[in-house]
């Protein structure tokens, strides 16, 4: 019986943020191993330094991802099991292609690709070759987002009627007024259409609001009216929406990376007929939870929680988990459903796929496209 | 030279409450005294009992508004200088026009009316015989949005990029779900369309946010697309709009009476290119400030302020102010601009009719009046 | 019957900021009219213009209160019924008692006087005349306190096992340090033992939290050892305090002049057998109540309230109170229970005399000189 | 060059909370590799199945400390170079001078050990042999801790006047009151004085208050007068101390396992002649900061820090960093110092050994015996 998987990554050198993140996640429940990778494309040295880093013999850090599928999927022994794809989002179709077609696991950032074409062909490359793929929406992973999902599953707060979702951000507050800085290198690849796609802000943060209230709601987006601001940048920075779920619930989304005071600041507020729940990203180990009539309870990770999160949870409560603890737990998931299936084991647990999937990755994409035909055709509705 | 003023009530019998807070709010600075009165037609007992209890003299407590408006219009000493009108919404219009037809000024709750047209026509004769005409708005008359309209207006968030309002409050929670109480009594005249008009919750809640937050931002809403939800009743209960400044900004409106967990959930919030500022009903003298690029700044009534809002302040920071001040603020700068105009001053400072007035009253309907449009419309944008 | 109650008030001119506190909150009930004062011994001037502003009749604007209790005292109609003593510290002995004996009922702000000694003979001439006698300790005026002190009565905590009380401002925080203002106007009275008696900080501000502490708990602080920070001065103006009840249960006292950030931050927090409740007086209209074992609740006002608490209630929930309210709170109990003195009725009703008395002044001063001696003794324990 | 460390560990079996944190934490940064262990001495089978579930080979797992101690110190290869101990308090002496003595580097949990004298000899042990010895004093890990202690030293709340600590947690709840379980399980050697010495709460969370305090200060406490609650039970369970700080700051501690709503409550407060600082463990990545006479702000981890709690930096502003974190950077150091003592390079730098220390855990045990000893006497004051 298989206990530690393989993988190899790619995009995520050293100073890189999100794919340090991958990492370490993994690391915490120690289920898998980096074995092979190809850090950087367009820097061989900090490719090679990456994989040295982290201890990877030479003839698994990779020039390119094309070698390293080839080179993985020909091994015999020791092949990597899962690939983790860290890249610029303009990359992530044509990499999850080529290890979905030698039949290797994926996990992958969001946004998953940049049309819903490409996204619907590698949700049936996926279900076809049996690979399972997960789309890195990290705040699912939260132990209180899945306490909310749930509670609303539950019947807590009744039929649904309104979502709140939002995530503001201030880190291009720079971009906007008299003082732009046009040339800020950070910004660069989030707001250059060939490397983000259509969107900035939607693509970036506005499809966490999605799918994270999709998750709670039990519900995904049906329609939608979006205005996006560009402020004069080819991309947006700031979005707004009306949007309906497909159980009928309405609601706003919003987003923004020129909001003062907001660092990231994602919150979902669902109101039903019976209550409603709040949860707020920055203070994640607490949950608003108020049934109707009665005052507003705040509910605190482990003290007061149930089932699912119950049994996932990791430290006592009052003991803050933090976003490491929410990519954790998506691995933890991703990794066992990996070994049951290594094992020959079902997945058949309620709870066995929790992570979010290229199902989602494709919802994203769609999510993304609706919100740029809507405003495109001055902000009408749209269906997606 | 005149230092007390006389005010007649129309509607606010003793257990009302907005008439009360009326009342109370005005006997707080000791500006107006209430000398006539037709409280309830309805209920003659209870306009009798109210007129007497307020020390009223016989003759003065009036069966109807008609009897009243002709009554003191025909005296010729202690004749009231004021009217508060705080009946039901469908009788607004022709009590204001009656008095206004006698010279005489005007307190009137909002909605103003049921229509453009009427209010159009209230602000037009209002203009001609040189009425003043308040309508309480009452959120405008807190301490902590007037320091946010200086600090927007002197330029602390720079250009404003979008604003965020929403009034939540869970009142009507039962009549949404499996137990409905249709016959509640509670809620009938604001869920009955002769009374309340064309709707319940945007014209009882959604035109504060529009009136506060046209306040802060110095610049009205321009367009909008709303969806209402009325949940099987014949008027709104929750409501979510796209809107358009007159400035360029764009935002989300929100309300809704069925939302658990918040009882008068007025907040505004406003991003610019130069910082934000956050502002919340249930904590008025408090207001989140983030320039740009720094941390957020609490500032706190009367220790962090200036200005006009400085001077207006009434006691020391860190003592509540509460709602009632609020509404006392408007009366001190009604009745003082009262005040002026019968001794002969001039109201020219910048801040001498910082009262929301009949002109807001109209802009109030026209909001209304676009809501709904738009949402029969399918939620497309309409032009207020 | 008799409705309306007539009361004088001793201090207070125009600009004073808790004389004017003291009007208004008489007025907002209106069941008193100012028709006597003498606003100011040292100031005619501002004596006279405040007492024309308030409509006073010129021959009951007195020069000295002496000259005004002999002659309301000497009236045989229209005499006061109650004085509102707002003078500084050190006077509000001899006033006290000059009325007292001539049986005018008194309210007077806190603290009552500066030796046990003298509150001691306060409370017995108080009791022998048979006047009411209210010692202005405003936040137990608070709807929430109350309803606090309901729910600790009422078991819902269980028996109380530990009491944090902590009331912080930062007003004299320029007196610390190194740019010590010691001219500044401000402070001058404060600290100044002259008019302040032996303490400052613990004398203003500590004493509401073992006032406020000890009506939620319904037990008073039997035992203490305190530390009086006088940073140069000669009174202190930051003080820390372990307490013990007479019902055993242990706590903290802070009190603080200096406490950058905060500005009338009176909190009390009680732990039980059963629970826990808090209140924080900046946010009055919430009390955090947490059953043992359970989510804490955020209990509103009117929302969730229950017994004399709701009864007593102003305005609906999510409508900020606020201060002046909670001071009109112990006027309408203060005066309603002279009314029902004076048109020969009972007041044996549980909360017919729930307002501050001349005990509870009693108790304030025992509670100074406790501090101060305990201090001056090595921050021993002393009893009270 | 060595890279990586080799640690054992002592306690801490699979389902064990804090040496799940202990290993987790080091994996996140991937210094050491645990190859050695006796998890427990008590159930062989936990034991051995704990090192199985880490790959450490089987000779490497150890049937106690002492069979521990004496293999590892006689290998010439890969040896462990440090050990890190998770056992209950009573334990922590003995084995703990046994690996010092034989020159093996020490990760310590808190409590130190039981006397100071015990806790004396630690420390003078492990600087004749020269051995890195870290107390996990877990709170002083987080980047706002960090950057709170910066800032009080850079000057930014100028001298130190005030200090209020407090822990507050609600586990134990059920040990008081009308149900007392005396026989549950769960607080079973945290209330036995065999296992955990002379106090419970005091040891167990009161010493992180003065850690935590002392840290962010600058300044230990020198004096205190403590009341220790017991509740009928052998040790306490609740405790309220008065502090006096070498730098001449007074303040109040308390710290509770009996208050019901708090979790894991840690906060420290810290007041100054030039403003003050204010930090909650439950919410970490904030820290309030006042500069005096100015608006509070919330500085946020990532955004609003510098120095070395920017260049510690983890992931970027507003996503959670949590406890996992805190833990993660005190190892972080620790094995940083180890490496570069393992190459000759000196840890001269101002953060290099910026680990809670042997010396931290000398304190805390005077500070644990200095509120028994006070609380003995009547709660008078004990110098520490």
């Amino acid at each position: 019986m298989r206990t530690i998987l393989r993988y190899g990554q790619i995009g995520g050198t050293l100073n890189a943020f999100i794919g340090d993140v991958h990492r370490k996640a993994i690391s915490i429940d120690g289920q898998a191993e980096l074995v092979a990778g190809c850090f950087s494309t367009r820097n061989p040295e900090a490719n090679v330094a990456t994989g040295e880093h982290y201890g990877i013999e030479a003839g698994r850090i990779y020039r390119n991802y094309k070698e390293m599928v080839e080179a993985e999927a020909a091994r015999t022994v020791d092949r990597i099991d899962f690939v983790v794809i860290c890249t610029p989002n303009n990359t992530h179709y044509e990499i999850a292609k080529a290890f979905i077609l030698k039949g290797i696991h994926i996990v992958c950032e969001k946004p998953l690709c940049f049309t819903a074409t490409e996204a619907e062909e590698l949700c049936r490359l996926a279900k076809e070759r049996g690979v399972l793929f997960c789309v890195t929406y990290t705040y699912t992973g939260y132990n209180m987002v899945k306490q909310a999902r749930q509670m609303v599953a539950e019947g807590a707060i009744g039929k649904v009627l309104d979502v709140k979702g939002e995530y503001l951000q201030d880190w291009l507050s720079d971009e906007v007024g008299d003082d732009v800085h046009t040339d800020r290198k950070l910004s660069v690849w989030r707001m250059n259409p060939e490397s983000s796609g259509i969107t900035n802000c939607v693509g970036d943060i506005g499809t966490h609001i999605e799918e994270t209230s999709a998750y709670i709601v039990g519900s995904p987006v049906k329609r939608l009216a979006a205005v996006l601001d560009r402020f004069g940048h080819p991309l947006d920075l700031n979005a707004n929406m009306l949007v309906e779920f497909e159980n009928g619930a309405h609601g706003t989304f919003s987003c923004s990376q020129v909001a003062a005071g907001h660092y990231n600041g994602l919150s979902i507020r669902v109101f039903g007929t019976k209550g409603a729940i709040e949860w707020e990203q920055e203070h994640p180990d607490f949950l608003r939870y108020t049934p109707k009539g009665e005052p507003t309870r705040i509910l605190t990770r482990a003290a007061h929680t149930g089932g699912h999160a119950l049994e996932i949870n990791r430290i006592p409560s009052g003991h803050p988990e933090g976003l490491t603890m929410a990519f954790a737990n998506i691995y933890r998931t991703f990794t066992r459903a990996l070994l049951n299936k290594a094992n020959g084991k079902a997945n058949d647990g309620e709870w066995d796929l929790d992570f979010p999937t290229v199902e989602d990755g494709l919802r994203g994409v769609r999510f993304i496209e609706g919100c740029v035909r809507s405003d495109s055709a001055g902000s009408t509705w749209v269906e997606l």
